[in-house]
């Protein structure tokens, strides 16, 4: 059934978004920003569609902002960049849009469709192309089930244009684009893989909306009646996609070593055990712009696509990768990739040696 | 009246084109061999319209290549790229074009045009928006009237195809265009400067096709009966939109400093009297892409958009700013910018302080 998401829905998205973002997707106290203008712009909610309930010929774009968080922070958008995406893109297709959808899971971009469709009176599809963030767009169990990211449509905050056709190549797709969002200012706005309601409910990673939403709301929920965080996630993950997940580590993050390279922040992190936690020793991540592995004194416990997120000790906010610093208080929550992100080819396509890392996807053991 | 442009006409047009070049606009022997294939393909010549037969409300679009000549020669285009990209722009218009128009004079671009024209059997315009060439694609008569070269379709060889439209601003077109066609691997077909005729004949340099082509005719006719091709340009030009043309110096090349930065190449070069010409002392050339600035013995003799072309003594071929090297025996030769190229709205956007050099620009004296 066809969901409302309003106003008051948007911190407990942002939250839950940010958590399966996995230290990237995005800066969430923007998106927030954004959403909540669009929102109270519209005066209204935004209405949400379950996969199953689209048309088989419904025509579906995703919505995606790309470019460097920081730079997004200090640029600012005028808001109007995703709509001026679609509709490039709608013109193109010369046919109208059913729905938009997220392409990935984030504090930003799980909010960049709620604001062209809340600017344009659409609805959103409660779904994505990730189940997570990843680093390209050509990352998406979309491309991996053969849909193309083209035609894709890009647009910047002066109102520049452009719509771009790299047939069946994803690969290529992303690289056209991030020359155009590096030249367009290091951020923009896009709209990309048009695709079939048939499509949708074949490849999406189905419910991650209504997912983040209702993480976001269980955590609140049991912050404000003083129980477990955690437990409240461990308890509310099995009746969603991803089914498990839990603390792997608790400690002090004591190294960050961060470096920018080909348009990526790659890097690791160290955090020490601080004895709060089960674990003791010591935990490496390894990111680029999301986190991508989680080691325990040398053994891998997690690796993508399941999910690595860095939690605030304290606040419970999760930390991007951009933001881990030394001294910070945190716990490494893995959580279990949908089956989807597991199919042999969406391995090959974001698997751990999609990011040269020496080794086989192995699933996380979570059950609690 | 509409005339015709075979494969015979194909040389005399390549060497009047590289000599309007400047030094520029690419390399003449690929784009002779790309046109003459087209034109043996199409098994009959492509039809030439003069500005003034242009009706008012036809729809022109330029054609040109971005991109480094030394990598085209290496990375060989598929020869579909230029009529992809305008047919991609006629699309995104949803109308017709009537006729194709270079962008610019010189060995590669004033091609460009003759290879889709041929293909989709479309009439060119015998006219362009440089008169010459200039290394960015903002530096139009079309920009300094006021016309945006948005929407402009880019293609590369692999058919990987963008319609990008930054409204108004042709610089921010010029940049996004360039970080496309760097990223489809250093160049890149586009069809740009969409116009109505009343546009062409209000704003284009006219006739300088078949200005090319008469000075390569006469060259070549003058060589074959033993006559001064020098004194055969100085003829033939006053019948043309350029007036005066002359050789400045006669030399040796005795150094060349070029870097490529930010995409430019950029450089001088030094010519020493060999006693051939009138001129005692040293010449030196300003350069990007194309040549700027030409100073004998510490006085600047001619400066854009005046156009300064280095010929090779004996062959007298068109020496590109990129072939230049030590030893070569070389003429100067200046010719008169023609009348639009001096306008001041034309002088702000490619006079001698737009390329960052301190001086104003003053006709070269050229009266023979």
């Amino acid at each position: 059934m066809p969901w409302d998401l309003t106003l008051t829905d948007l911190p407990d998205l942002a939250w839950g978004a940010a958590l399966l973002g996995t230290g990237g997707g995005g800066d969430p106290y923007l998106g927030k920003a954004l959403a909540a203008d669009s929102l109270a712009a519209a005066g209204g909610p935004v209405q949400f569609l379950d996969p199953e309930e689209l048309p088989e010929d419904a025509l579906v774009v995703t919505a995606a902002m790309m470019g460097a968080p920081t730079v997004v922070v200090e640029k600012l958008p005028n808001g109007k960049e995703a709509a001026l995406a679609l509709r490039a893109l709608e013109r193109h297709l010369g046919r109208p849009v059913t729905a938009t959808m997220p392409a990935e899971c984030g504090g930003m971009n799980s909010m960049v469709p709620l604001i062209s469709a809340a600017q344009l009176g659409l609805p959103v599809v409660d779904a994505d192309g990730m189940g997570r963030a990843f680093p390209e767009l050509s990352m998406t169990t979309f491309g991996a089930s053969g849909l193309p990211g083209s035609p894709m449509a890009i647009a910047d905050e002066q109102g520049s244009v452009a719509v771009v056709d790299a047939g069946p190549d994803n690969r290529r797709l992303e690289s056209l684009a991030r020359a155009l969002a590096v030249s367009m200012g290091a951020s923009a706005w896009m709209a990309l893989y048009p695709m079939s309601g048939a499509d949708v409910r074949r490849t999406a990673v189905p419910r991650t909306v209504s997912t983040a939403l209702e993480l976001g709301r269980a955590v609140r929920e049991a912050r404000e009646s003083h129980r477990d965080p955690f437990a409240a996630l461990r308890e509310t993950l099995p009746r969603t996609v991803y089914r498990h997940g839990t603390v792997v580590f608790s400690g002090k993050v004591v190294d960050v070593d961060r470096r920018t390279t080909d348009g990526f922040a790659r890097g690791r992190a160290a955090i020490a055990a601080d004895g709060t936690g089960s674990a003791e020793g010591a935990c490496e991540l390894v990111f680029q712009n999301e986190n991508l592995l989680a080691r325990i004194d040398g053994r891998t416990v997690a690796v993508v696509p399941d999910l690595v997120t860095v939690l605030h000790a304290e606040s419970g906010q999760p930390v991007t990768t951009e933001a881990l610093s030394f001294g910070q208080r945190v716990r490494v929550f893995v959580i279990s990739a949908p089956d989807r992100l597991c199919t042999p080819e969406a391995l090959a396509a974001f698997g751990p040696r999609a990011f040269g890392l020496d080794e086989d996807y192995r699933p996380a053991t979570l059950v609690p």
